[in-house]
């Protein structure tokens, strides 16, 4: 073979001849330094020793990947290699390789059909393996994780706008506070058909002017708000069959009215509430847009964790919106989502 | 109104007058006692008084309602009402209402058109509030889940035969252990086309025979059996990245191989593997059929945690089994498959 070779130096690879014709401007890897060479790093070098293309040294790309101590460089080689791939140009997010990367970021993602001397940013992204810890509160912009089969996932972050068109229910009636539950006997018919609150005890075909059942979670929120008379024992009630985790429900169940929205258990997709944005009717639902899930604001996810949640609401064609809330704090939750992001 | 009357005594109602053939014969309620005369379970006495059919002494619906002091009365009735209104009769399973009722069951429902007369089951159901904790390794039979807001879940519990006809890999190579995984830089091409062990290192396109990447769990495996040399850290390497699920999951990996099926990771389900039954080449897999979730065998799941699991595989045509394992006693895991009934 006839390769260029290139020489390891303070952790970059340097290589001269004719590579920023070569490698740079025909095909996006490394910097320009001075004349025609150019530095790459690790991964990049390591790319073009896998395809046969560069030699370093006399490191063949077996001896060159066990050289690399750190041990985070076999997933971001994984990455780097899975987008070219699918032939996209990527440049590690370090000075010298791009202006101003952003911290926490692992590569520059150009436009297809870009590359680093315009600099067309598609998005920064994020490395994790499989087994890292990651705090909710902190997860931005777009993530690439990798699994224990080297197989990549790719997530986006987005902070959502939350809000609605629905006005709910301004009457008032009254609740029997039954076990883990409660039951408005006779209520209005505008609780449930324009409200959506509760669901007819005896099903839906018995229609909203029947007994209208309440989750606790409902019946705290109309009685706070005075729209409903029952026992004052609500609140301990749902504290006592949920724990605190009731007071972090109730504060984004109301978050969400305030805002207009919907919101309605999503127990049939193991989440809190599956919501939705404009309710004039319960006959005209339309389709719930978002599952939210209610966490800490401190809470530690784990990449699994969060590819079973955007597994589940894309399969449900929902997106997933986290709700970070303290409850008692009395500020507004962090709004949150997280979605497939297909490269 | 003109309904008939019935008296509450000793947990049950009674009705005489013409009770048998109005409600037992006609519609499936209760149970004959003497001459005419029926005995109707509260659930029972409370749909009829809900549909008006009925009145107990001076007691409404309501009235009814909230003299039943058993906190699991409402969901027992809700699932009652459920099953009538999709078109089922059934029993309590209780002693003289059903032959031989099954311990932990509260209904037995019938096959469509049969009902208590000819005792023609259909299954036996088990009701579990929302908020219940349900140890995975005593699931059995068919369970009814009530949620917050009265929608009622049906799951099927099963046993299922874990079997599949791939054969693996006989021959033997060596690989790098590296950081969290391992990469075998030559090995036969059998290794991955015929066994399906590990991933091309440079992506699906590099081929078969180029370096292959191993999990730790299938790295492990391998050189368990003596089919692959590695740096003896290989297990400790394991456990240090995930602790004593990493025991677990070997365990669970090995019994799926020994019983001839191919697991490859279930991270992009946030499951623990998804499985192939008949591997004979990579080029035709087929459709992996199941996702499998490693847990403990004292595990104790939530309504909720079943419902995420199952809606998930539901959406990717796949049965959700629990593998309970506690890696170090040398036992066969338990298989547990959890799917959804559809009444």
């Amino acid at each position: 073979m006839n390769e260029p070779r290139g020489r390891l130096e303070d952790g970059v690879v340097r290589v001269a001849g004719d590579a920023r014709q070569r490698y740079y401007d025909s095909r996006g890897y490394g910097r320009p330094v001075e004349g025609n060479e150019i530095a790459l790093a690790p991964v990049e070098a390591a790319h073009l020793l896998s395809r046969g293309d560069l030699r370093v040294g006399d490191l063949d790309f077996p001896a060159f990947v066990r050289r690399m101590a750190d041990p985070t460089f076999l997933v971001r080689f994984l990455v780097y290699a899975d987008l070219r791939e699918r032939g996209f140009y990527l440049s590690p997010a370090r000075e010298g390789w791009v202006p101003d990367p952003s911290e926490g970021a692992h590569f520059v993602v150009y436009e297809r059909g870009s590359g680093p001397w315009d600099d067309d940013r598609l998005y920064e992204l994020r490395v994790a393996g499989e087994r890292e810890s990651l705090p909710v509160a902190d997860l931005e912009g777009s993530i690439a994780v990798v699994d224990e089969e080297s197989e990549v996932t790719y997530f986006e972050v987005g902070r959502p706008a939350v809000e609605g068109t629905s006005t709910g229910f301004s009457g008032s009636t009254e609740a029997d506070l039954l076990a883990d539950r409660a039951v408005a006997w006779d209520p209005p018919e505008a609780l449930f058909s324009e409200g959506f609150y509760g669901q007819p005890l005896a099903g839906r075909e018995s229609g909203a002017d029947g007994p209208i059942q309440l989750s606790l979670v409902e019946a705290a929120y109309l009685a706070d708000r005075g729209s409903l008379s029952i026992d004052d024992g609500v609140l301990d009630r749902g504290r006592a069959v949920e724990g605190e985790r009731f007071d972090r429900r109730l504060a984004v169940y109301a978050a969400l009215r305030e805002r207009g929205v919907v919101p309605k258990t999503g127990f049939k997709f193991g989440a809190d509430f599956r919501v939705y944005a404009d309710v004039d009717s319960v006959d005209e639902l339309g389709h719930s847009e978002s599952l939210v899930r209610v966490l800490r604001p401190d809470h530690v996810s784990s990449p699994r964790e969060l590819a079973l949640d955007v597994r589940l609401a894309h399969g449900v064609r929902k997106r997933m919106v986290f709700a970070l809330t303290d409850a008692n704090d009395g500020t507004e939750p962090a709004w949150i989502s997280v979605g497939r992001l297909t490269p």
